[in-house]
């Protein structure tokens, strides 16, 4: 008899396949454990896969009496409420890592694209404008990426990633982290001083209840009208009002989001922007990067269900 | 009395700028010479600025008996009968390698969005796709960029900066051009081979009668089904019909276009398809990219008046 696994987020299917060849899988897929499943079932659990973005607390730890492991599908894992798993001896897993080369990607992409305003260009081709060489504003050139100043916040796996991608484009990257690193860049005190010194910020912090909001119209305004954002962290990070309004404004030349203040909700007064290219928090998804994960989530599975600790444990909670 | 400077091609007004605060600009701005100037006036004019694609032949140059430099704002030449230049005794030059860091930027632009379908993406959060969690088979995971095969085709200064930034990504970089460079990539006898190893191709040849449609069925075939074309060459070097078919066929996987077979025309088998990315040959158009395309013709201009040879001739008029 294969060992029972609680799938608590929508998934889908296709990413589900390899767990189910070894697992028998109770799919909640995002609805509530209570609505698919009898008490019976869910007395049976011992280990779950969810989405680390999916909001999960004591509660619904408490609707399965044997839970021992929660292991999330991805880098991220903002969702558990850790102590509530702390505090019930459950064990946290994740996929460090698997998808900080994806996740760079994705950056750099938004970064060159906004820089260059990709969406805004193919648009014109498309549109039949170039061919009827209608006039446009946003087609005027731009400042390119040579000789330009790009901070990176954060520095870990995929900053780091992130800043040997941008290096290669002839720029000058620093970082802010609360360490200095060693690494081949300008390290600054605070993120105050790193927006003054750059013109583009990627935002590759890790989230958490101390970076909410910690780029803002303050630190947007540092960056100058030349000024390009990028997140590809969490959309917390950002005060989005103050980043409509700086685009809107023109007081930043443009931004890059792969993520949002309530996913999958992108408010009208930023999709109506030309000058911000948005990308539906698809950093880790690509084929090699979900492969990686699932090797993540199948060796944390199967240290658990062999009585061992997980092999990818949360930090806070290893 | 500043020198008469004829513009021959249509550009944007700012681009002339800093030609106008140096000479007395005539600007035909693409028009028939005869429709906006007298014979006198056309009589005058030793120095002429011209864009590289515009056609410009032995009769136009007749009708400037005074003609003495070409000046082409760009790297390319390939509108100008250099033949009929060097038969009159007319110079002829451009902007080697201001636009390079630029155009090299704009190709992996369109490489990360055609691989990651970046238009497809910005497009499902705007229209509101996101939200409503509408199916889309165009959003599933593609191959990302670790680990991948990239061939460049054509070595020259945009074809290095192409590979140094593409190496950034985690990928393996091969090229095929005439000659073996002192590159840490492999090199390939022949673009059959690079299309064979590679999955990603990089277009970055400088176009002449050897190169049209040397991209053609075949050539894409064997980048095989996840596979990526990118050109910011010239657009006669792809076969453009069997790219669209390739594309419509998903016998390849996506694209990113800079140019195209007839500029400013993109067909419209081409704008419908999803897979791939367009942008409106504005490879070169960054605003540092312009100034120093703005330096090479003011340094050529100057060259030339003061009886000097140019200080950057063309290749073959050298």
């Amino acid at each position: 008899m294969p060992d029972k696994v609680l799938v608590y987020s929508r998934f889908p299917r296709n990413e589900l396949v390899r767990f189910g060849e070894r697992y028998e899988l109770l799919n909640a897929a995002g609805k509530r454990l209570t609505e698919v499943f009898s008490a019976a079932e869910l007395g049976d659990i011992r280990a779950m896969i969810t989405a680390g973005g999916t909001p999960l607390g004591g509660e619904a730890m408490d609707m399965l009496p044997k839970l021992g492991a929660i292991i999330c599908y991805g880098t991220g894992y903002e969702g558990i409420d850790l102590a509530a798993a702390a505090r019930r001896g459950i064990a946290v897993g994740h996929s460090p890592g698997a998808n900080a080369a994806s996740v760079a990607d994705i950056a750099v992409t938004l970064m060159l694209a906004a820089a260059r305003r990709l969406p805004v260009a193919d648009n014109y081709v498309r549109s039949g404008d170039w061919i009827g060489a209608k006039p446009s504003p946003m087609m005027r050139p731009q400042a390119g990426m040579r000789g330009r100043k790009v901070g990176v916040y954060g520095l870990g796996e995929i900053g780091r990633k992130i800043a040997a991608r941008v290096a290669a484009f002839e720029t000058e990257v620093g970082y802010f982290s609360r360490s200095r690193q060693d690494v081949p860049y300008q390290h600054f005190p605070s993120l105050e001083a790193l927006a003054d010194w750059c013109s583009v910020l990627m935002i590759a912090v890790r989230a958490g209840t101390d970076t909410v909001h910690a780029v803002n119209a303050d630190i947007l305004r540092r960056l100058g009208s030349s000024g390009i954002v990028v997140n590809i962290s969490r959309g917390s990070v950002i005060d989005q009002k103050a980043l409509v309004t700086a685009l809107a404004d023109q007081s930043i030349a443009g931004a890059g989001l792969d993520v949002f203040a309530r996913e999958p909700h992108a408010p009208d007064e930023l999709t109506a922007l030309p000058n911000v290219v948005l990308s539906p928090h698809i950093g880790g998804h690509t084929l090699e990067s979900h492969v990686a994960m699932q090797d993540c989530v199948l060796a944390n599975l199967e240290a658990f269900f062999a009585g061992k600790p997980l092999a990818f444990p949360v930090p806070s909670a290893s």
